[in-house]
């Protein structure tokens, strides 16, 4: 896994247990053009605040990410302590503090311990090495049980170009934002707006359409780099190299939303939502998202009870117009309510079968317009709570 | 706990497991004025359907419900079964059926068994008596672990009245309905319209403040009859007469509403999300609600960890406005965050101590305006899922 124009880098800087990696360095040989997309939580962190603002300039050099502390909430301590230990790592790569964005993730409200980071930079600078990304990949987690990562290849202008990105997740886990940290590369050339764009569409069909626990995060953060060693003419503008882009980016994001949801804190069982023959747009989403979310259906699943009842009263509740009497739910094609109704306990012990596999789809057709839309989503399990209750200690 | 004018009668008739309580009648000696509130799921259960119905007529003389068995997403059969059920109690009380109000709660989808109700009927009557109620709360109970019952007396008129009620709750709980089923009777004497505002205000402090889980019922149903036997002038306007049933009725509903969520699907913290200084009642409602369902907070809670930062992250995802750098929380008075920041170590070390109580109250201040709101709730356990995961086997 290599993008090429890029290193990587990562080391256990004792922000965790020691020994632990938890910081990250992800270094463009040259200035790249850069976009992100960032948390829409009222409460931002100070890695936020900061890579935001330097993004404003399109162009970035080096990613600086730490786990274990989410540098939220923590006031002008850690907005100072953020900036200086961007300062730093700027100072040894020798390139502008402005190029390096600093990313956080982990406990919210703890000091921010930028003296670790600090201190950890020499070794973590020498160990920059094109193929360190899976290792990356691996600092950045929290309560993930593994790591992330996806790269696809492909052509722009007869030019071979790769684009590879992480991701960590696990909580804090919903839609209508960039619910989590995902560090996307590219030796593509493209301008800081084409990125954006395309950060914003793959969006849609990715990490907009999972949920773990309906939380969200102060730290939520995508970023993507686009070195431009590929050799590429600079895309600037609508046309069939953008789109050859634009789809890598949408499938990379979708496996690694994917890989998120499958991870999810406690998830058993991973799912999907589908709910067709809405009546809007609107209604198919929020049908979709209501049964996703609803803490009943996910025990259920938890379960393996093809409780299909708790999913009528979740559809009831969702906004959405429909007629329950022509409301009709299948588990991976197999029928479990027709016109509303039942359809017995046969019919379930087939969904059953299809819950146990631990990858299925649940189709609910509404039958009542022409439109569709879908979520991701994994089952509540007491491991949820084992994690989410002793997170701190 | 009588309510002169009534009688009240349990039985066990096979819904549920054999010889446990699951069948109620409740029986006015003459029609007596009667409102309701109910669902606002779209996916409405068939007693919910026929209640609705009956009571256009303002007038009830019995309610009939069972336990174990919603008798929602039971399309025909279901409607045909209820409408039985109410019939042959009706003939058995002489009274007209339309005076028989069903209701039923427990699981979805499943066929009605109608039938056993029936059967029952002869020993529920015959066991009718004006000290029943509380063995009534006990024959609603799903998986509640145990009932709810509430009375209080007072005056109107210079005549004493009385009034009592009885709730079931546990799972699917969540405002903007009356999610559960709640049974009130009163002696007072009041027309059906003013009953039906007195419920809706009552509501707004009680049952509309609560939440579990945020899920919502296909059932959810809470009745008032008023029997008239006080002897008070009948209540039609507002004046000092509705304001004294008005206030027994809030607070009857609220102590009710209370036991709901102490008695939250395993729940082992109940407390109080208060949200103070908000620029907007709305905003206000929708901090409160949001850090009162968040799942994060809520096993933190489980975990008796006092982890303020997700309570920020909750706030800042509510759509209400602030300044993140004003925000204070404290916990039974006890500040553990203050201008946005942490308080230390020892400032939760005594939050820690309060959420060990059991019972408590955060409190919330935006500093953004002059607007309050609140929820009760209860913490998310292991209980929680292992309840509903298994709840139909």
């Amino acid at each position: 896994m290599m993008v090429p124009g890029f290193k990587f880098a990562a080391t256990a800087a004792g922000i965790k247990k020691p020994g632990v990696l938890d910081l990250a360095l992800m270094v463009a040989d040259t200035p790249a053009a850069a976009a992100g997309v960032f948390t829409q939580n009222r409460v931002k962190a100070a890695p936020v605040l900061i890579t935001k603002e330097r993004l404003r300039g399109g162009a970035a050099q080096a990613i600086l990410v730490n786990a274990g502390n989410a540098n939220a909430c923590t006031g002008s301590q850690g907005l100072a302590a953020a900036r200086e230990t961007c300062r730093a790592a700027a100072s040894r790569l020798n390139i502008p503090a402005r190029l390096v964005l600093p990313s956080s993730t982990g406990v919210i409200g703890a000091p921010f311990p930028g003296d670790r980071i600090t201190q950890a930079l020499p070794q973590l600078v020498a160990g920059l090495h094109p193929e360190g990304l899976p290792q990356a990949a691996r600092a950045i987690m929290t309560t993930d049980t593994r790591p992330k990562t996806s790269e696809l290849k492909g052509t722009i202008d007869g030019r071979d170009f790769t684009l590879a990105g992480i991701a960590k997740g696990a909580g804090m886990i919903h839609p209508d934002m960039a619910t989590l940290l995902v560090f996307l590369f590219t030796d593509a050339a493209a301008t800081p707006k084409v990125l954006k764009t395309l950060l914003r569409q793959a969006l849609t069909t990715s990490f907009n359409r999972i949920t773990v626990d309906g939380d969200t995060s102060t730290n939520d953060t995508i970023l993507l780099l686009a070195g431009g060693r590929a050799g590429n003419a600079v895309i600037t503008e609508a046309g069939p190299a953008m789109s050859a882009l634009g789809e890598a980016l949408t499938q990379v994001m979708a496996d690694l939303a994917r890989q998120v949801v499958a991870d999810g804190e406690g998830a058993r069982h991973v799912y999907r939502v589908e709910v067709l023959g809405a009546a809007t747009p609107g209604e198919a989403k929020k049908a979709a998202m209501t049964v996703a979310t609803s803490p009943l259906v996910k025990t259920a699943m938890a379960g393996e009870d093809v409780n299909w009842g708790r999913i009528m009263a979740a559809l009831g509740r969702a906004g959405a117009r429909f007629a329950p009497e022509l409301v009709s739910i299948a588990f991976d094609g197999h029928l479990v309510v027709q016109n509303g109704e039942g359809l017995g306990v046969e019919a379930e012990a087939a969904a059953r079968q299809v819950i146990k596999s631990g990858t299925f789809t649940v189709t609910i057709r509404l039958n009542n317009g022409g439109f569709a839309d879908y979520y991701d989503t994994c089952d509540l399990t007491e491991d949820y709570i084992r994690i989410n209750a002793d997170y701190r200690s």
